[in-house]
């Protein structure tokens, strides 16, 4: 006896939608049975934003953000202060920065963290890239670009092993320079409670406690 | 200040990602993340799978299980029990009923089960269709379709009140015809434990014992 699948198309397009991080089988279906029972212009929208932003999304030449241009909108913004470098893991972690309305300098996205457990070097991330900008900005200001010499790198990769391993190399290889680095502080987060909250980051916040009184 | 955020064909594919089902914005944001860092090829053949699987998938026009021709493979089976049919909420069921390899008659999908307290009466389902589907093979066999007269209704809905309700609804509506109308057992499932089974299923599972002696 045949049994019977899904009509061709339709299994195409579940397979390419499996092929998406935490897609799996099932939710693929579900994804594709909206795409089929939606409206055309629907689908159209979506395949055409898939294509558009793999053709036009690429990395800022100076701090490896995502961008449309060479050098990105951060990068090319004059009133921002361009003497601090943010330092950060993922495109992701420089847009939640931006959004917290916190930073005002410019950012350095490194695209992985060093972990030689894992088997990832300077070289495979942009932590290389960083050290080259740094040690340019010293050698010879990019009037062009409008760099002058880096004063303070913050390091806000996540307070995880590899995240602090990343935070020191970089430290360690841009000690010749005198440059102010810094690493975001840990606590407990806004809101969090003392109860709840695990003995590294109460740790943390004992140790980077800080006064209110004068 | 001003604040950046994401390069705008990034923005416009999260927007896209974020109006498919159970996706989020985080979701969406990581499966843009895969589109921008993946291959052009894999972006394509995504982009490719959607419009051909919007273009070609329909529904066959005798039981409105999806196909990708007027009349759907199972339809079109002469192998096949053709008067049994096999009534499903969804094409996902027809799916899974065929996989089980437990049933070799034709179906009838009713994307959708009558439930009045939402306000979804018999048309806008394909509970009609069926009624007319039964109709017309007492009326007037068609020969094309070699649709010979139904013999057998089985009702595979939900076990929910709603797919109850439909099972009930269609079975007044067919009594004229005196065609044999089940209902898919209900019971504990394979392999089930009956110390963690829900009430409504152990009275089930109790009321439909079957005799396992002579």
């Amino acid at each position: 006896m045949k049994q019977y699948q899904f009509p061709l198309s339709m299994r195409q397009l579940i397979a390419e939608f499996s092929k998406l991080p935490a897609i799996g089988e099932k939710s693929a279906t579900r994804l594709a049975y909206h795409v089929i029972n939606g409206q055309k212009e629907e689908a159209q929208r979506l395949a055409t934003a898939i294509l558009a932003a793999k053709e036009k999304v690429c990395v800022c030449e100076v701090c490896f953000g995502l961008a449309e241009e060479k050098v990105c909108p951060i990068c090319s913004d004059l009133n921002r202060d361009r003497q601090t470098i943010c330092v950060v893991e993922k495109p992701a972690d420089l847009i939640a920065i931006e959004r917290s309305g916190g930073f005002n300098g410019l950012y350095h996205v490194l695209h992985g963290l060093w972990s030689p457990l894992r088997g990832i070097g300077p070289e495979e991330t942009k932590i290389s890239e960083l050290l080259k900008r740094i040690r340019q900005s010293f050698e010879n200001v990019d009037l062009k670009l409008a760099l002058p010499k880096v004063e303070e790198l913050i390091i806000a990769t996540s307070t995880t092993v590899e995240g602090d391993a990343t935070a020191l190399y970089i430290a360690k290889n841009v000690a010749q320079f005198g440059i102010k680095v810094s690493r975001i502080a840990q606590g407990l987060p806004k809101g969090g409670e003392l109860e709840y909250s695990d003995q590294g980051t109460i740790t943390h916040a004992l140790n980077g406690r800080s006064r209110i009184n004068s």
